[in-house]
Protein backbone atom coordinates (compact mmCIF):
# COMPACT_ATOMS: atom_id res chain seq x y z
CA UNK A 1 0.00 0.00 0.00
CA UNK A 2 1.51 3.05 -1.24
CA UNK A 3 -0.27 5.82 0.87
CA UNK A 4 -0.47 10.15 0.47
CA UNK A 5 -1.89 11.73 3.18
CA UNK A 6 -3.11 15.36 2.05
CA UNK A 7 -4.74 18.27 3.00
CA UNK A 8 -5.35 22.39 3.77
CA UNK A 9 -2.28 23.24 6.59
CA UNK A 10 -3.11 22.74 9.76
CA UNK A 11 -6.22 19.95 9.65
CA UNK A 12 -4.09 17.20 10.93
CA UNK A 13 -2.37 15.35 8.35
CA UNK A 14 0.88 15.01 10.36
CA UNK A 15 -1.37 13.42 13.61
CA UNK A 16 -3.16 11.00 10.98
CA UNK A 17 -0.02 9.76 9.59
CA UNK A 18 1.32 9.27 12.87
CA UNK A 19 -0.81 7.02 14.19
CA UNK A 20 -1.50 5.05 11.22
CA UNK A 21 2.08 4.46 11.26
CA UNK A 22 1.99 3.34 14.55
CA UNK A 23 -0.94 0.92 14.67
CA UNK A 24 0.15 -0.73 11.39
CA UNK A 25 3.71 -1.42 12.74
CA UNK A 26 2.23 -2.64 15.81
CA UNK A 27 0.43 -4.91 13.71
CA UNK A 28 4.11 -6.56 12.27
CA UNK A 29 3.84 -4.50 9.10
CA UNK A 30 6.64 -3.17 7.75
CA UNK A 31 6.12 0.17 7.57
CA UNK A 32 8.33 3.44 5.46
CA UNK A 33 6.73 6.41 6.90
CA UNK A 34 8.27 9.82 4.74
CA UNK A 35 8.29 13.39 5.88
CA UNK A 36 7.59 15.30 2.77
CA UNK A 37 6.98 18.48 4.54
CA UNK A 38 9.82 20.53 4.98
CA UNK A 39 7.52 22.10 7.61
CA UNK A 40 6.33 19.32 10.00
CA UNK A 41 7.02 17.50 12.30
CA UNK A 42 5.99 13.62 11.02
CA UNK A 43 8.83 12.69 13.61
CA UNK A 44 7.32 13.79 16.62
CA UNK A 45 3.66 12.56 15.62
CA UNK A 46 5.34 8.83 15.66
CA UNK A 47 7.04 9.30 19.29
CA UNK A 48 10.53 10.58 18.57
CA UNK A 49 12.35 12.65 20.88
CA UNK A 50 15.62 13.75 22.19
CA UNK A 51 18.97 11.66 20.22
CA UNK A 52 17.16 9.60 17.66
CA UNK A 53 15.38 12.60 16.25
CA UNK A 54 19.12 14.43 16.10
CA UNK A 55 20.22 11.96 13.69
CA UNK A 56 17.63 11.97 11.17
CA UNK A 57 18.90 13.60 7.99
CA UNK A 58 17.50 14.42 5.20
CA UNK A 59 17.33 11.74 2.49
CA UNK A 60 17.90 14.52 -0.25
CA UNK A 61 21.21 15.39 1.19
CA UNK A 62 22.42 11.91 0.78
CA UNK A 63 23.53 11.59 -2.59
CA UNK A 64 25.61 8.80 -2.57
CA UNK A 65 23.54 6.80 -0.94
CA UNK A 66 20.82 7.15 -3.23
CA UNK A 67 22.99 6.34 -5.96
CA UNK A 68 23.86 3.30 -4.59
CA UNK A 69 20.77 1.87 -3.45
CA UNK A 70 18.94 3.01 -5.88
CA UNK A 71 20.73 3.60 -8.64
CA UNK A 72 19.86 7.31 -9.13
CA UNK A 73 22.70 9.25 -10.25
CA UNK A 74 24.46 12.16 -7.98
CA UNK A 75 22.19 15.63 -9.62
CA UNK A 76 20.04 13.79 -11.79
CA UNK A 77 16.77 12.98 -9.61
CA UNK A 78 14.37 13.57 -12.39
CA UNK A 79 16.24 9.97 -14.30
CA UNK A 80 14.48 6.84 -13.66
CA UNK A 81 15.91 4.79 -10.99
CA UNK A 82 17.64 1.64 -12.45
CA UNK A 83 16.73 -0.88 -9.48
CA UNK A 84 13.58 -1.17 -7.74
CA UNK A 85 14.25 -0.32 -4.14
CA UNK A 86 12.24 -2.43 -1.67
CA UNK A 87 10.80 -1.05 1.65
CA UNK A 88 13.68 -3.64 3.31
CA UNK A 89 16.53 -1.66 1.21
CA UNK A 90 16.76 2.07 3.12
CA UNK A 91 19.42 1.64 5.01
CA UNK A 92 18.92 2.28 9.07
CA UNK A 93 21.06 5.51 8.57
CA UNK A 94 19.24 6.43 5.77
CA UNK A 95 16.68 7.64 8.45
CA UNK A 96 15.49 6.21 12.36
CA UNK A 97 13.31 3.06 13.59
CA UNK A 98 11.02 3.96 16.22
CA UNK A 99 8.59 1.28 17.61
CA UNK A 100 8.74 -0.34 14.33
CA UNK A 101 8.37 2.21 11.95
CA UNK A 102 10.86 3.59 9.50
CA UNK A 103 10.95 6.90 9.07
CA UNK A 104 12.71 8.95 6.43
CA UNK A 105 12.40 12.77 5.80
CA UNK A 106 12.57 14.15 2.37
CA UNK A 107 14.41 17.57 2.72
CA UNK A 108 14.76 20.64 4.80
CA UNK A 109 14.90 24.45 3.36
CA UNK A 110 18.47 25.13 4.81
CA UNK A 111 18.82 28.58 4.07
CA UNK A 112 16.82 31.72 3.33
CA UNK A 113 16.71 32.28 -0.25
CA UNK A 114 18.32 28.59 -1.29
CA UNK A 115 16.11 27.68 -3.76
CA UNK A 116 13.06 25.65 -4.25
CA UNK A 117 11.61 22.61 -3.51
CA UNK A 118 11.38 21.33 -6.34
CA UNK A 119 14.57 18.42 -6.47
CA UNK A 120 13.54 16.86 -3.24
CA UNK A 121 9.75 16.13 -4.72
CA UNK A 122 11.28 14.93 -8.32
CA UNK A 123 13.05 12.36 -5.53
CA UNK A 124 10.22 11.47 -4.32
CA UNK A 125 7.68 11.25 -7.07
CA UNK A 126 10.88 9.31 -8.96
CA UNK A 127 11.13 7.00 -5.15
CA UNK A 128 6.98 6.66 -4.63
CA UNK A 129 6.80 5.49 -8.22
CA UNK A 130 9.96 2.40 -8.22
CA UNK A 131 9.50 1.70 -4.52
CA UNK A 132 8.17 -1.65 -4.50
CA UNK A 133 5.72 -2.14 -1.65
CA UNK A 134 4.55 -6.00 -0.52
CA UNK A 135 1.13 -6.89 0.85
CA UNK A 136 1.72 -6.69 4.02
CA UNK A 137 3.89 -3.44 4.01
CA UNK A 138 2.96 0.01 4.17
CA UNK A 139 4.42 3.77 2.68
CA UNK A 140 2.81 6.32 4.02
CA UNK A 141 3.68 9.67 2.71
CA UNK A 142 2.93 12.89 4.75
CA UNK A 143 2.94 15.47 2.29
CA UNK A 144 3.07 19.39 2.58
CA UNK A 145 -0.18 21.40 3.40
CA UNK A 146 -1.52 22.71 0.34
CA UNK A 147 -1.56 22.21 -3.46
CA UNK A 148 1.51 22.33 -5.05
CA UNK A 149 3.08 18.86 -4.70
CA UNK A 150 -0.15 18.29 -7.21
CA UNK A 151 1.47 20.83 -9.50
CA UNK A 152 4.62 19.15 -9.50
CA UNK A 153 2.97 15.70 -9.94
CA UNK A 154 5.07 14.18 -6.70
CA UNK A 155 1.84 12.26 -5.51
CA UNK A 156 1.14 10.67 -9.04
CA UNK A 157 2.23 7.13 -8.13
CA UNK A 158 0.64 6.29 -4.91
CA UNK A 159 -2.51 4.01 -4.83
CA UNK A 160 -4.62 6.33 -2.60
CA UNK A 161 -4.49 9.68 -1.44
CA UNK A 162 -6.51 10.67 1.82
CA UNK A 163 -7.68 14.13 2.32
CA UNK A 164 -7.84 15.31 5.95
CA UNK A 165 -10.53 17.94 6.68
CA UNK A 166 -12.09 19.53 9.27
CA UNK A 167 -15.71 20.97 9.60
CA UNK A 168 -15.08 24.33 7.63
CA UNK A 169 -15.61 25.70 4.25
CA UNK A 170 -11.80 26.39 3.54
CA UNK A 171 -10.52 22.85 4.13
CA UNK A 172 -13.75 21.47 2.13
CA UNK A 173 -12.73 23.59 -0.54
CA UNK A 174 -9.11 22.75 -0.47
CA UNK A 175 -10.22 19.18 -1.01
CA UNK A 176 -12.22 19.75 -3.52
CA UNK A 177 -8.65 21.13 -5.28
CA UNK A 178 -6.94 18.54 -4.40
CA UNK A 179 -9.71 15.97 -5.77
CA UNK A 180 -9.86 17.86 -9.49
CA UNK A 181 -5.72 17.66 -9.29
CA UNK A 182 -5.23 14.08 -8.17
CA UNK A 183 -7.44 13.11 -11.01
CA UNK A 184 -5.73 14.58 -13.59
CA UNK A 185 -2.64 12.45 -12.02
CA UNK A 186 -4.83 9.38 -12.81
CA UNK A 187 -4.96 8.66 -8.47
CA UNK A 188 -7.81 5.75 -8.96
CA UNK A 189 -8.52 6.34 -4.97
CA UNK A 190 -9.40 9.70 -3.44
CA UNK A 191 -10.73 9.75 -0.10
CA UNK A 192 -11.47 11.96 2.85
CA UNK A 193 -10.99 12.02 6.59
CA UNK A 194 -12.69 14.36 8.67
CA UNK A 195 -10.52 15.85 11.75
CA UNK A 196 -11.39 18.20 14.91
CA UNK A 197 -15.53 17.22 14.96
CA UNK A 198 -16.84 19.10 17.33
CA UNK A 199 -20.38 17.21 16.83
CA UNK A 200 -22.71 14.99 14.80
CA UNK A 201 -23.34 18.36 13.01
CA UNK A 202 -19.99 19.10 11.90
CA UNK A 203 -19.08 15.33 10.86
CA UNK A 204 -22.61 16.46 9.09
CA UNK A 205 -20.89 19.59 7.59
CA UNK A 206 -18.62 17.41 6.41
CA UNK A 207 -20.27 14.40 4.52
CA UNK A 208 -22.40 16.50 2.88
CA UNK A 209 -20.79 18.80 1.19
CA UNK A 210 -18.28 16.04 0.48
CA UNK A 211 -20.95 13.37 -0.42
CA UNK A 212 -19.23 12.42 -3.61
CA UNK A 213 -15.99 11.07 -2.03
CA UNK A 214 -15.39 7.86 -0.22
CA UNK A 215 -15.46 8.94 3.48
CA UNK A 216 -13.32 6.65 5.54
CA UNK A 217 -14.42 7.89 9.33
CA UNK A 218 -14.00 11.05 11.60
CA UNK A 219 -11.24 11.97 14.45
CA UNK A 220 -12.71 13.99 16.58
CA UNK A 221 -11.96 17.43 18.13
CA UNK A 222 -9.35 16.08 20.87
CA UNK A 223 -7.85 17.89 23.70
CA UNK A 224 -5.10 14.85 24.37
CA UNK A 225 -4.01 15.68 20.70
CA UNK A 226 -3.22 19.06 21.07
CA UNK A 227 -1.50 18.43 24.55
CA UNK A 228 0.54 16.02 22.60
CA UNK A 229 1.18 18.63 19.69
CA UNK A 230 2.09 21.39 23.31
CA UNK A 231 4.37 18.51 24.48
CA UNK A 232 6.29 17.16 21.58
CA UNK A 233 4.98 13.90 21.64
CA UNK A 234 2.71 11.09 19.72
CA UNK A 235 -0.77 11.22 20.17
CA UNK A 236 -0.60 7.49 20.01
CA UNK A 237 1.12 7.17 22.87
CA UNK A 238 -1.37 9.36 24.88
CA UNK A 239 -4.79 8.69 23.92
CA UNK A 240 -7.17 5.57 23.03
CA UNK A 241 -9.60 7.68 21.74
CA UNK A 242 -7.19 8.89 18.60
CA UNK A 243 -6.09 5.38 18.28
CA UNK A 244 -9.75 3.86 18.01
CA UNK A 245 -11.11 5.85 15.40
CA UNK A 246 -7.65 5.57 13.60
CA UNK A 247 -8.39 2.08 13.38
CA UNK A 248 -11.69 2.45 12.21
CA UNK A 249 -10.37 4.65 9.38
CA UNK A 250 -7.96 1.90 8.24
CA UNK A 251 -10.39 -1.01 8.75
CA UNK A 252 -12.17 1.15 5.63
CA UNK A 253 -9.29 1.99 4.07
CA UNK A 254 -8.58 -1.45 3.94
CA UNK A 255 -11.71 -2.63 2.49
CA UNK A 256 -11.18 -0.28 -0.47
CA UNK A 257 -7.88 -0.94 -1.62
CA UNK B 1 4.28 49.02 4.80
CA UNK B 2 5.55 46.18 3.23
CA UNK B 3 3.82 43.17 5.05
CA UNK B 4 4.17 39.53 4.32
CA UNK B 5 2.19 37.61 7.31
CA UNK B 6 3.93 34.05 7.29
CA UNK B 7 3.70 31.17 9.78
CA UNK B 8 2.24 27.30 10.18
CA UNK B 9 -0.41 25.72 7.92
CA UNK B 10 -3.80 26.69 9.67
CA UNK B 11 -2.34 29.11 12.32
CA UNK B 12 -4.23 31.81 10.80
CA UNK B 13 -2.38 34.01 8.31
CA UNK B 14 -5.73 34.41 6.59
CA UNK B 15 -7.90 35.78 9.11
CA UNK B 16 -4.86 38.68 10.43
CA UNK B 17 -4.23 39.50 6.85
CA UNK B 18 -8.01 40.05 6.01
CA UNK B 19 -8.89 41.68 9.18
CA UNK B 20 -6.04 43.75 9.01
CA UNK B 21 -6.69 44.98 5.69
CA UNK B 22 -10.38 45.95 6.64
CA UNK B 23 -8.75 47.89 9.19
CA UNK B 24 -6.78 50.20 7.53
CA UNK B 25 -9.22 50.43 4.61
CA UNK B 26 -11.55 51.44 6.72
CA UNK B 27 -9.54 54.13 8.18
CA UNK B 28 -9.27 55.39 4.67
CA UNK B 29 -5.72 53.86 3.61
CA UNK B 30 -4.97 52.47 0.40
CA UNK B 31 -4.53 48.52 0.97
CA UNK B 32 -3.01 46.09 -1.81
CA UNK B 33 -3.79 42.90 -0.29
CA UNK B 34 -2.10 39.98 -2.49
CA UNK B 35 -3.29 36.31 -1.87
CA UNK B 36 0.07 34.48 -2.75
CA UNK B 37 -0.90 31.04 -1.64
CA UNK B 38 -2.58 29.09 -4.14
CA UNK B 39 -4.66 27.36 -1.78
CA UNK B 40 -6.17 30.07 0.29
CA UNK B 41 -8.66 32.05 0.41
CA UNK B 42 -7.83 35.50 1.51
CA UNK B 43 -10.83 37.10 -0.99
CA UNK B 44 -13.73 35.63 1.65
CA UNK B 45 -11.88 36.57 4.87
CA UNK B 46 -12.01 40.00 3.48
CA UNK B 47 -15.67 39.45 2.47
CA UNK B 48 -15.60 38.78 -1.12
CA UNK B 49 -18.11 36.54 -2.10
CA UNK B 50 -20.10 35.52 -5.43
CA UNK B 51 -20.04 37.48 -8.40
CA UNK B 52 -16.82 39.99 -7.30
CA UNK B 53 -15.32 36.49 -6.33
CA UNK B 54 -15.68 35.07 -9.90
CA UNK B 55 -14.04 38.22 -11.29
CA UNK B 56 -10.74 37.47 -10.02
CA UNK B 57 -8.04 35.95 -12.18
CA UNK B 58 -4.58 35.39 -11.15
CA UNK B 59 -2.17 37.85 -12.19
CA UNK B 60 0.48 35.13 -13.22
CA UNK B 61 -1.70 34.49 -16.04
CA UNK B 62 -2.19 38.16 -16.85
CA UNK B 63 1.24 38.46 -19.08
CA UNK B 64 0.53 41.65 -21.01
CA UNK B 65 -0.93 43.72 -18.02
CA UNK B 66 2.32 43.05 -16.24
CA UNK B 67 3.99 43.95 -19.25
CA UNK B 68 2.21 46.98 -20.17
CA UNK B 69 2.71 47.97 -16.17
CA UNK B 70 5.34 46.87 -14.88
CA UNK B 71 7.80 46.82 -17.95
CA UNK B 72 8.42 42.84 -17.16
CA UNK B 73 8.68 41.03 -20.42
CA UNK B 74 6.31 38.12 -20.92
CA UNK B 75 8.04 35.27 -19.34
CA UNK B 76 10.99 36.43 -18.38
CA UNK B 77 9.71 37.64 -14.69
CA UNK B 78 13.01 37.35 -13.43
CA UNK B 79 14.40 40.38 -14.78
CA UNK B 80 14.08 43.73 -13.31
CA UNK B 81 10.79 45.82 -13.53
CA UNK B 82 11.66 48.90 -15.64
CA UNK B 83 9.11 50.90 -13.77
CA UNK B 84 8.59 51.07 -10.70
CA UNK B 85 4.94 50.42 -9.87
CA UNK B 86 2.46 52.04 -7.62
CA UNK B 87 -0.31 50.69 -5.92
CA UNK B 88 -2.68 52.77 -7.44
CA UNK B 89 -1.08 51.72 -10.46
CA UNK B 90 -2.74 48.01 -10.57
CA UNK B 91 -6.02 48.51 -12.69
CA UNK B 92 -9.37 47.55 -11.42
CA UNK B 93 -9.67 44.27 -13.84
CA UNK B 94 -6.15 43.15 -12.51
CA UNK B 95 -7.85 42.67 -8.85
CA UNK B 96 -11.03 43.16 -7.35
CA UNK B 97 -11.99 46.18 -4.84
CA UNK B 98 -14.43 45.28 -1.63
CA UNK B 99 -14.89 47.93 1.56
CA UNK B 100 -11.31 49.83 0.28
CA UNK B 101 -9.24 46.61 -0.17
CA UNK B 102 -7.66 46.16 -3.59
CA UNK B 103 -6.97 42.40 -4.19
CA UNK B 104 -4.44 40.54 -5.89
CA UNK B 105 -4.60 36.86 -6.62
CA UNK B 106 -0.94 35.53 -7.43
CA UNK B 107 -1.78 32.42 -8.79
CA UNK B 108 -3.03 28.66 -8.85
CA UNK B 109 -2.31 25.41 -9.36
CA UNK B 110 -4.43 24.99 -12.65
CA UNK B 111 -3.61 21.24 -13.47
CA UNK B 112 -2.14 18.32 -11.28
CA UNK B 113 1.23 17.72 -12.75
CA UNK B 114 1.00 21.24 -14.55
CA UNK B 115 4.31 22.03 -12.77
CA UNK B 116 5.86 24.12 -9.69
CA UNK B 117 4.90 27.84 -8.11
CA UNK B 118 8.05 29.29 -8.98
CA UNK B 119 7.54 31.47 -11.76
CA UNK B 120 4.69 32.81 -9.44
CA UNK B 121 7.06 33.53 -6.44
CA UNK B 122 9.85 35.08 -9.05
CA UNK B 123 6.69 37.88 -10.02
CA UNK B 124 6.32 37.95 -6.42
CA UNK B 125 9.53 39.04 -4.95
CA UNK B 126 9.94 41.55 -7.87
CA UNK B 127 6.85 43.15 -7.21
CA UNK B 128 7.75 43.62 -3.52
CA UNK B 129 10.73 45.05 -4.91
CA UNK B 130 9.67 47.38 -7.09
CA UNK B 131 6.50 48.46 -5.67
CA UNK B 132 6.59 51.94 -4.50
CA UNK B 133 4.50 51.90 -1.48
CA UNK B 134 3.53 55.75 0.27
CA UNK B 135 3.19 56.00 4.01
CA UNK B 136 -0.41 56.14 3.69
CA UNK B 137 -0.44 52.90 1.54
CA UNK B 138 -0.02 49.23 2.77
CA UNK B 139 1.10 46.40 0.71
CA UNK B 140 0.11 42.90 2.59
CA UNK B 141 0.67 39.71 1.37
CA UNK B 142 -0.67 36.59 2.84
CA UNK B 143 1.81 33.99 2.40
CA UNK B 144 2.11 30.00 1.77
CA UNK B 145 2.24 28.01 4.75
CA UNK B 146 5.77 27.00 5.52
CA UNK B 147 8.96 27.68 4.62
CA UNK B 148 9.51 27.37 0.81
CA UNK B 149 8.34 30.97 0.12
CA UNK B 150 11.56 31.52 2.08
CA UNK B 151 13.83 29.15 0.26
CA UNK B 152 12.55 31.03 -2.67
CA UNK B 153 13.31 34.48 -1.33
CA UNK B 154 9.48 35.69 -2.49
CA UNK B 155 9.85 37.64 0.65
CA UNK B 156 13.27 39.08 0.73
CA UNK B 157 11.82 42.79 0.46
CA UNK B 158 9.33 43.61 2.77
CA UNK B 159 9.83 45.79 5.61
CA UNK B 160 8.06 43.49 8.33
CA UNK B 161 7.16 40.03 8.41
CA UNK B 162 4.87 38.68 11.16
CA UNK B 163 5.09 35.24 11.83
CA UNK B 164 1.64 33.72 13.79
CA UNK B 165 1.48 30.81 15.85
CA UNK B 166 -1.04 28.87 18.01
CA UNK B 167 0.07 27.63 21.50
CA UNK B 168 1.39 24.20 20.09
CA UNK B 169 5.34 23.23 19.58
CA UNK B 170 4.93 22.76 15.92
CA UNK B 171 3.84 26.06 14.91
CA UNK B 172 6.29 27.37 17.68
CA UNK B 173 9.24 25.05 15.92
CA UNK B 174 7.98 26.70 12.60
CA UNK B 175 8.29 30.49 13.67
CA UNK B 176 12.05 29.69 14.84
CA UNK B 177 12.85 28.26 11.58
CA UNK B 178 11.29 31.78 9.58
CA UNK B 179 13.30 33.91 11.84
CA UNK B 180 16.26 32.04 10.60
CA UNK B 181 15.77 31.67 7.36
CA UNK B 182 13.95 35.45 7.21
CA UNK B 183 17.50 36.46 8.77
CA UNK B 184 18.94 35.08 5.91
CA UNK B 185 17.02 37.17 3.56
CA UNK B 186 18.12 40.50 5.99
CA UNK B 187 14.37 40.77 7.05
CA UNK B 188 15.13 43.47 9.37
CA UNK B 189 11.74 42.98 11.49
CA UNK B 190 10.09 39.78 12.31
CA UNK B 191 7.54 39.83 14.66
CA UNK B 192 5.05 37.21 16.13
CA UNK B 193 1.23 37.72 16.62
CA UNK B 194 -0.54 34.68 18.88
CA UNK B 195 -4.05 33.02 17.82
CA UNK B 196 -6.04 30.52 18.58
CA UNK B 197 -5.32 31.60 22.57
CA UNK B 198 -7.64 29.83 24.90
CA UNK B 199 -6.42 31.55 28.36
CA UNK B 200 -3.32 33.45 30.15
CA UNK B 201 -1.57 29.94 30.40
CA UNK B 202 -1.57 29.32 26.82
CA UNK B 203 -0.36 33.11 25.98
CA UNK B 204 2.49 32.52 28.19
CA UNK B 205 3.46 29.14 26.51
CA UNK B 206 3.88 31.78 22.91
CA UNK B 207 5.23 34.35 24.94
CA UNK B 208 7.89 32.39 26.85
CA UNK B 209 8.79 30.08 23.84
CA UNK B 210 9.35 32.74 21.73
CA UNK B 211 10.53 35.26 24.14
CA UNK B 212 13.84 36.67 21.97
CA UNK B 213 10.90 37.53 19.09
CA UNK B 214 9.16 41.25 19.46
CA UNK B 215 4.97 39.97 20.28
CA UNK B 216 2.78 42.29 18.58
CA UNK B 217 -0.01 41.02 20.58
CA UNK B 218 -2.63 37.98 20.33
CA UNK B 219 -6.19 36.75 18.83
CA UNK B 220 -8.37 34.99 20.93
CA UNK B 221 -9.70 31.31 20.05
CA UNK B 222 -12.90 32.52 18.77
CA UNK B 223 -15.71 30.63 17.60
CA UNK B 224 -16.86 33.56 15.90
CA UNK B 225 -14.10 33.16 13.45
CA UNK B 226 -14.36 29.79 13.00
CA UNK B 227 -18.26 30.28 12.14
CA UNK B 228 -16.87 32.76 9.29
CA UNK B 229 -14.78 30.50 8.05
CA UNK B 230 -17.47 27.92 7.74
CA UNK B 231 -20.00 30.29 6.19
CA UNK B 232 -17.29 32.14 3.87
CA UNK B 233 -17.49 35.31 5.53
CA UNK B 234 -14.91 37.80 7.06
CA UNK B 235 -14.61 37.74 10.64
CA UNK B 236 -14.71 41.49 10.01
CA UNK B 237 -18.37 41.37 9.19
CA UNK B 238 -18.97 39.24 12.54
CA UNK B 239 -17.17 40.24 15.68
CA UNK B 240 -15.93 42.86 17.84
CA UNK B 241 -13.48 41.13 19.39
CA UNK B 242 -11.01 39.98 16.90
CA UNK B 243 -11.73 43.50 15.32
CA UNK B 244 -10.36 45.27 19.15
CA UNK B 245 -7.53 42.86 18.97
CA UNK B 246 -5.82 43.44 15.79
CA UNK B 247 -6.31 46.94 15.90
CA UNK B 248 -4.39 46.30 19.25
CA UNK B 249 -1.67 44.20 17.34
CA UNK B 250 -1.55 47.37 14.25
CA UNK B 251 -0.86 50.25 16.92
CA UNK B 252 2.23 48.01 18.50
CA UNK B 253 3.30 47.24 14.55
CA UNK B 254 3.09 50.92 13.86
CA UNK B 255 5.17 51.70 16.93
CA UNK B 256 7.70 49.51 15.40
CA UNK B 257 7.95 50.27 11.74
Amino acid sequence: MKLAISGKGGVGKTTLAGVMARILAARGRKVLAIDADPDSNLASAIGLTGEALSKLSPIASMTSLIEERTGARKGSYGTMFKLNPRVDDFPDDMGVIHEGVKLLLLGCIPQGGGGCFCPENVLLKNLVRHLLVQREEALIIDMEAGLEHLGRGSTGYVDALIIVVEPGQRSIGTARQIKKLGEDLKIRKIMIVGNKVHSDEERKIIEESLSDFPILGHMSHNPKVLQADREGRSPYDMDEKIKEEVKTILRELEKRI
